[in-house]
C-alpha cells in the first residue's frame, strides 16, 4: 500500500532538507518505498484534519491505508520494521540499532533543538549570548560522547541503520553553529550520509517541493 | 535470561521515581520480568565500565547475557516487544502504541526537560524568571495538546501500553512546577498510572535503593 507523507507546504528550513519529513523521506527512499505527498499550511496544521493525524498539530504524518501514525522516530521505525535494508536481522543487532535511533533523538538531538529554539526565541534578549553559551557546552557533551563511541567506525553500529539516517539529520541541525568543526569525525559521518543515492533523492524531493510552492 | 539493570547508587531525585531507571522498573513489573540491580556512583559513570554499557555515561544501562541496551525509550520497547503486556498484538494499534512512545519522549518530555535545566542550571541568573516564563508557555502547549488528545480515555491509545509507561513518568517531572494542576485530566491521568500494583512495585524498589545507599 502506497503511503502518503503529510509535510510543510513552504519548509520554514527553505528546502535545506531539516524538516523532520526529510528523515521519512530518507527512509523511504533505502528501503525503494515509493511515496505520495500532502501539503499542509501552518493554518492547515492547527486544524483538525491535520489534528486528527497529529494531535500535536506537527508534521511529518504517514498514512498507509487505515493507518496513520506520527513522530518521524516512529515513522522511521516502522518503515524500518516493514523493509529490508535499514535495521539488522540479527535480533541482537537490531536492538543495538533501535537503541541508537532513541540515543539520537533523545540524548543527542534534545540539545541540539535547545539550543537552535534559544537562536530565535531569544533573539533582542540581552542575555541571549549568555544563554547560548550554556547550551553550546551541553551540546558539546553530547558531541564527544559521540565522536568518541564513533572513532573510525563508518556508522553508529555495524552496518549503516535507521539510527544513521536519524543521526546524521540530527546533527546537521548544527550547520551553520560553529559547533561541528571541532568533530572531524563527526563532519566525516555526516558527509558519508549525504553522499548515499537515497540521501540525495530524498533531499532533492523535499528541495523540490519547497521551490514548487514558494511560487517561484 | 535475568536481565540487570544499572542505576543511580544515589539518585539525585532522592528516590521520588523520577530517575529514568524508574520506567524500565515500571516496564518488567508489568511484564513480570525479575531483574537483578547493579548501582553506579556519578563518578563510576563516566569510567570505562560504564562507558561500555553507555557512551554518553547516563543511567539507565540493562543487560541481558551478552545484549548491552542503553536509551530508556529503547530498553522499554525491547522489552515490550519480548514480553505480553505492553504493546497490542494488532500490528496497526502497536504502531500506534510505538508513536506514542516516542511522542512521550520527543515531543512532551524535551519541553519539559528543558524547563527543569533551566530551574538549576540558571539559578542566580537575573534572567532566569523570565526564561522560566518562556518555557513555561511551551510546555503548556504540548500539555493542552495532550489533555485534548486523552478526553475521556483511560490511557493514550486504547489499552494501557508502554507508552502509558512513559507517558506518565515523564508528566510526573512536572510535580511542583504548578503547571499541571491546570490540567485534570492529566492529573488523573497520572494518578490511574501511579494506582497499578507494577507502578507500586517498581516504585518501592527504586525508593528501596535510595534509603539503602544514602547511608541512613
Amino acid at each position: 500500500m502506497r503511503p502518503t507523507l503529510t509535510v510543510f507546504e513552504s519548509s520554514p528550513d527553505r528546502g535545506r532538507g531539516l524538516a523532520r519529513d526529510m528523515r521519512v523521506r530518507w527512509a523511504l527512499e533505502e528501503t525503494a518505498v515509493p511515496y505520495d505527498v500532502r501539503l499542509v499550511s501552518f493554518d492547515a496544521m492547527k486544524q483538525a484534519a491535520h489534528l486528527a493525524r497529529n494531535p500535536f498539530g506537527q508534521i511529518p504524518a504517514y498514512e498507509e491505508g487505515d493507518l496513520v501514525l506520527f513522530e518521524s522516530g516512529a515513522i522511521v521505525l516502522h518503515i524500518a520494521q516493514h523493509h529490508p535494508g535499514l535495521l539488522p536481522e540479527d535480533a541482537d543487532a537490531r536492538a543495538r540499532a533501535i537503541v541508537w535511533m532513541f540515543a539520537a533523538l533523545n540524548t543527542v538531538e534534545t540539545p541540539i533543538v535547545e539550543r537552535e529554539a534559544a537562536t530565535y526565541a531569544e533573539r533582542g534578549k540581552a542575555w541571549q549570548a549568555e544563554h547560548l553559551a550554556m547550551l553550546d557546552a551541553r551540546v558539546r557533551v553530547r558531541l564527544q560522547a559521540l565522536a568518541r563511541h564513533l572513532g573510525d567506525s563508518a556508522w553508529l553500529d555495524g552496518a549503516f541503520s535507521a539510527a544513521d539516517v536519524l543521526m546524521v539529520l540530527v546533527l546537521r541541525r548544527l550547520e551553520g553553529s560553529g559547533l561541528l568543526e571541532d568533530f572531524p569525525t563527526l563532519q566525516a559521518y555526516i558527509a558519508r550520509g549525504q553522499a548515499r543515492p537515497a540521501y540525495r533523492r530524498a533531499f532533492e524531493a523535499q528541495r523540490a517541493a519547497f521551490e514548487a510552492t514558494r511560487g517561484g
